[in-house]
């Protein structure tokens, strides 16, 4: 097992294929005497709900659940209200740990709640898709949606326990998996040239291919999230590396109202059109934007901008820069793993370059 | 004027006469090139929303303002869901300071928006009350309440900056003077037994003996207030020191629902029991009570516990301390101006011992 210590929670991530079925255990060790709330939606219950249920019970810890519907609309304020009735017919108490069983939006929704419940109860992540276990379950951002605009409201809330089990990944549908996919190659691009060599060798034996190296993979992903955060745990700096590929694929979400492109897909179009153009303007090695398309095209993922007006882009990138100051902080590659932030503007996108 | 620096949030306490005039000045360096939100009631709203509009607009910055209904109801999620709106409307930005101008009740539901809008935005307190003043606006507790249970949904965090102006107090009524001063007794028992001298020579004199030292008496309330909580941001041990007196008025305040006793009052009668008791079993030096009980009554604060039934009380208590593990962490003094923690139960409070 590898256990990656959290030094912004004084939490711990714990991955190992089959760590699922210990989760009682161990959490019995770090909460002794305490009850736990598990919230879950339902797509996942019928796969884990009832397992994780049932390590709880013979470890002793009583345990309830509650199903929300699963999609993007569970991260709403009438949700979040919905899950403190839960956890007060609970009587959950400051000691008692709430379980995220799920993807990032069962993560977002149960860290805002565990966040904000008696100022504060552990908070325990049991990620069950590749992009949550490789980036939203770590690094502490909780958030609901409200109008209409996404993660308006939320915390930075460190989970207390990460439970990252790779076998989990098996029950993924194509569009989940492609839709992690993404932010594994983004981890490689900015700062793990190991790791986008051994993506390259493993892509072309497809999904089972990077199965059998699966573990290695998350293990340098989480590892990279996990030093990254813990330099910029309330995101105003460094952190924002971690956004490479996202401004464009933000806007490009925001133009389909969320419900076009998956974040994976979006982000990939993000990645290789940000690089195909930096490196036209000279600011990326020679080369970079090639082994990059290869790669996503080879893991199946969308490299093509849908058609969406320039105009409307250019104004949802307008519209989420209002939320970071005047100027534009877009990261691009320096080469394959070293990125750099460059300051400029929404038109570095639509600017002749090439 | 004092500049009280805060650790725990690399911020300020602002101490002055006349400081609420310079509110803009000091906002504007502070948070160059932004705009403010002001939260307050309409209670607060006709004494000073125009003079802080004023000095806000002198200093050039933009300001809009959101008026609750004054009282308790407003520490609702229906309010803060009202608050998320106003700063949706008003476009806020993650550089754009929430200024929270009125009591606990506008700070503790302020705070938690500025908490949690945009993952965290600047929050400054203007706090108008005494109890305001050297106690809610300070330490970082946010709350609403919830299915009627107090601050059941909250978080921890500190403002940027406090702004306290003692003229402010001119306005408070009787009944708001006393709330606040209950707070101020609590601190010279605890930690400072000058603080306690002072007020005994000055109570005699009435208010206006008391403003005529508010100046050192807010000071070493907020110094102390400031010590404590940094040692302790998160509440789970030296901070429950700040809880003396508590136990007792947290339970009669629940049994009133809130509607009877001011809390100023029922610490008054929570500190003057407990230490009676204790002082009775021989935990406290001789002689402490019938100090304290003097400067209550001195100061016109009620010391009489109200005709409530010890079952109702003693059930109340075993609510309060669900929240906080099986047993009771009672504070009493051992002198004026030192206390200690006694692992009790709440039969301390029922047993015969005098």
């Amino acid at each position: 097992m590898h256990a990656l210590h959290m030094t912004a929670s004084s939490g711990e991530v714990l991955l190992e294929s089959g760590i699922f079925r210990d989760v009682g255990t161990i959490l019995a060790r770090h909460f002794p005497r305490s009850r736990a709330a598990v919230i879950t939606d339902d797509h996942v219950a019928p796969l884990y709900l009832s397992p994780l249920l049932e390590t709880l019970s013979l470890a002793g810890i009583p345990a309830s659940a509650h199903v929300f519907p699963a999609g993007e609309s569970a991260k709403s304020l009438a949700c979040l209200t919905e899950l403190y009735g839960f956890l007060q017919e609970n009587r959950m108490t400051r000691t008692d740990p709430v379980i995220a069983l799920g993807g990032g939006v069962i993560g977002d929704l149960t860290g805002l709640a565990a966040a904000t419940w008696l100022r504060g109860v552990p908070l325990v992540q049991v990620p069950t898709t590749l992009l949550a276990q490789v980036d939203a379950s770590l690094g502490g951002k909780t958030a609901v949606d409200f109008q209409g605009v996404k993660n308006l409201i939320g915390t930075f809330y460190q989970p207390s326990l990460v439970f990252c089990d790779p076998c989990m990944l098996r029950t993924l549908s194509p569009a989940q998996w492609r839709n992690g996919l993404g932010e594994v190659v983004k981890y490689a691009c900015i700062g793990d040239p190991d790791l986008f060599t051994l993506l390259e060798e493993a892509a072309p034996r497809g999904r089972e291919g990077l199965m059998k190296r699966i573990d290695t993979l998350l293990l340098r992903c989480i590892e990279q999230k996990i030093r990254v955060v813990e330099q910029d745990v309330r995101d105003t700096g460094i952190r924002m590396i971690l956004n490479f590929g996202h401004t464009l694929a933000h806007a490009l979400e925001a133009c389909q109202n969320f419900e076009g492109l998956s974040h994976g897909e979006a982000v990939s179009i993000g990645m290789d059109r940000t690089t195909r153009l930096s490196e036209a303007r000279g600011l990326t090695e020679k080369g970079t934007w090639a082994r990059l398309h290869q790669l996503l095209t080879s893991l199946c993922l969308e490299t093509e901008l849908p058609p969406i007006p320039s105009s409307a882009l250019l104004s949802a990138m307008q519209m989420d820069k209002k939320h970071t100051g005047r100027v534009l902080h877009l990261i691009i590659l320096e080469r394959i793993g070293a990125c750099r932030i460059l300051d400029t503007s929404p038109s570095f996108f639509f600017d002749p370059a090439d």
